[in-house]
């Protein structure tokens, strides 16, 4: 009879994991089946890069989204929505650009610049110098100060096509625009014009954060479109010693008030552990601000949706967190986790969505070993929807900051081979995006979700 | 002794087994980071789409077209390059159509209309008639000749978007655009308006082909744009007697010579042993045709051209079919697998790729369950980009004929969000494809056809 019981305690518990699995998958199901048939979050994307483009942190455009945002949240009949008070730095562009190339052999042309995103100004009259081009730090080293004093650098060192995930290629890369004009600046640069951070080959500026080292002198920074910039590149084959005449009167000002906007749904078994997830509200101030990150944005307060109108009633906390200042200097980011540190709240994971709202495959996780391999059995429920990538991996820099407080970390990773042709340009409007794709985020996120919340990862 | 010679020999096949997958790896590394860093395959697609747009089988576009792609393949160093005869059928749309609402209470709208593929025409008058809408065989049954006869039938079933692979919806819903005139011509209709088979909310017709029934009344069929769908079903609500007018002046025509087009890399080991692989040059009328099919057009021939910038010499024969009449009767696949019969040529596989130039993410496999997980295990060697999908499933048209032979058959899977958005449509653009998607299908094909050609499957 012994053997008799421990057969029928193992049927029973095979039975029961069955329960589960089923279970799962067709909630899972239905999560996707009632995102692909919804058009809120597109209609919710069109409204937010329509009436709050440019929505940088500190602008006005940033203050109405936030009010836009906690309006929607709070017709959504969570449990509570909140602002978390943080104050950002402000940066004003100033006039549009100029950047003029004169040339007594190849003429005169206008280039599409933009300032890179807290570059100081030129001054009202601008600055003219001849222009050296560099393609690497090497080369920037190799010329050292006889070959830059006095002049303008153009960083011309293009994405690498070669990787498949193009974040790696912008790894690569970004150096030029985030460091570029001090890396220029300590050999004497009195400016920089930087070729735009995109493999695509058109006419916009891609812009960005830049930062200056500390006691090298701050000089003014550029980014140039592709196209201008492979243009300069040949004038300059032809005449080494034509001018640039640049001018910017973009400037630095107090800093001003702002904040996260978080809404949650208590969970019914353990209200005091929490599941987040989120993206970033605020946009370069050239941009929609659609696949960054309009997108993250509307699939998180998707995923409430998802839950409310799926009848689904989550164990744990849902908390949605629409993080501000992201692009700067991840203000809302630290004011978030110094949050959950002094609220000694509980965590159970945090997920970031800021890739775009493309085509989902899988999670980058950054959490324990056996943390990933307890998701990793999810593979299963996910495949039909394409997701199949669980990998230990960075996860985002809004959810970073909780790190040092063990809480596993998520970041939805999505296919990138679009993603940098519209990152930080006009270009990354709504009109960009499709439904179809950015629905599949929010139905990938409350899918993690909906098993977070029912099964332990820990 | 005997042991140690044995382990021996196991530490050799496994260190020679190590071998083979790092030179895998590294080959596979090189053809993707080549397809990455081109542009070739985007400016053929570009002059192909700009140059020969509408060319379905028997068009001038079409002969143009065939002319132009014989003219690449002969200038790439192949072995050979030829044409295989077929004939075609052709049909011609005649005059802009017209469909035009009629309604003393809702007024009077014209429609964005086509007529579908081989429909007859209205005669020169036109037709007119009370509309009546049915979202399924079953409401058009119900009907029965009492609601239909004398009428024109429009069929409204959208394409149902909760399928994460919108191949499964299509092939739902297509039975409205292929059948749907036959099937409501037997209760007595004069005429069909069918929704355009696409989940985009737009104002473009979705062509495509239609077939008639033996013995039922041959009736004109539209597709009308899913706005248009959309207005006309509301129109109907307030006013359900509205009449629509219909006016077309398509017609079939005698049949016409046309060709496949094939190119070979002669190999070095087994020349007579074949690696096939193609897409379709034929494209609707109404199109450029890029993402259906010129994609898998250059895609294909993308494929030799990395073979022979990267200096592979295959040990059997690469050959590349630029197929003719996928859209209509797949002359050019009857044609194909009929010459490999007659020449009892042999083939290791044949690949095709139809399904838009978007990201891949494996194959469908029509073979043996041996063969499928031989294939399946150079997941690991793909996985690195985004290549993970290689299940037992249906192939494509064009190589299905292949099938009876016993060649195991191969179709690229791609991610299918957006493939409805434009299939059949004007807004099937080259300027909608996204070179990296594209030329990571190039580089999935041209890997595959690697691996095939240095490992036995079968």
């Amino acid at each position: 009879m012994r053997n008799l019981s421990i057969s029928l305690a193992l049927l029973i518990s095979l039975a029961a994991c069955n329960t589960v699995k089923t279970d799962d998958r067709t909630v899972v199901r239905e999560i996707y089946a009632r995102a692909l048939s919804d058009s809120a979050a597109m209609k919710n994307l069109q409204y937010l890069c329509t009436h709050f483009p440019g929505r940088i942190g500190g602008s006005d455009e940033a203050a109405h989204a936030v009010k836009w945002v906690t309006g929607l949240l709070k017709q959504m009949d969570l449990d509570t929505v909140y602002l978390e008070p943080l104050m950002v730095r402000k940066w004003d562009r100033g006039e549009k650009e100029i950047a003029t190339v004169n040339s007594e052999k190849e003429g005169k042309h206008e280039l599409t610049v933009c300032a890179i995103g807290w570059s100081v100004g030129t001054g009202n009259d601008g600055i003219s110098a001849p222009v050296v081009e560099v393609r690497s730090g090497e080369e920037l080293k190799a010329l050292g100060e006889a070959g830059i004093r006095g002049k303008i650098v153009f960083f011309n060192q293009p994405m690498d096509p070669t990787h498949y995930y193009t974040f790696d290629s912008y790894g690569e890369s970004a150096w030029q625009r985030v460091y570029g004009a001090s890396e220029a600046a300590k050999y004497g640069a009195i400016g920089v014009i930087v070729r735009s951070l995109t493999m695509a080959r058109d006419n916009y500026p891609h812009t960005g954060i830049m930062h200056y080292k500390d006691s090298i002198p701050q000089i003014p920074a550029f980014a140039v479109s592709t196209l201008c910039a492979d243009s300069l590149s040949g004038w300059l084959k032809q005449d080494p010693h034509l001018n640039l005449f640049m001018r910017s009167t973009s400037r630095e000002l107090a800093e001003v008030q702002s904040y996260n906007v978080i809404g949650e749904i208590w969970g019914t078994e353990k209200p005091d552990e929490i599941i987040a997830f989120g993206g970033h509200l605020d946009a370069w101030d050239i941009t929609q601000g659609a696949q960054d990150d309009g997108a993250g944005v509307v699939q998180s307060i998707e995923v409430m949706r998802l839950f409310r109108e799926l009848g689904i009633r989550p164990k744990h906390t849902l908390r949605v967190v629409v993080f501000m200042d992201e692009e700067v200097a991840q203000r809302g980011a630290k004011a978030y986790a110094e949050g959950v540190k002094a609220r000694n709240e509980k965590h159970l994971a945090a997920i970031e969505t800021d890739r775009g709202g493309f085509t989902p495959y899988g999670f980058s996780i950054d959490a324990s070993v056996y943390t990933v391999a307890r998701i990793r059995n999810w593979q299963e429920i996910f495949q039909p929807y394409g997701i199949w990538f669980f990998q230990q991996g960075g996860s985002g820099v809004d959810i970073r900051d909780l790190k040092p407080m063990g809480i596993p970390l998520l970041a939805l990773v999505t296919d990138s081979q679009r993603y940098f042709d519209v990152q930080h340009a006009p270009s990354d409007t709504y009109a960009r995006v499709n439904q179809r794709e950015l629905q599949l985020g929010s139905a990938t996120i409350a899918s993690m979700v909906y098993l977070l919340d029912n099964h332990s990862i820990q």
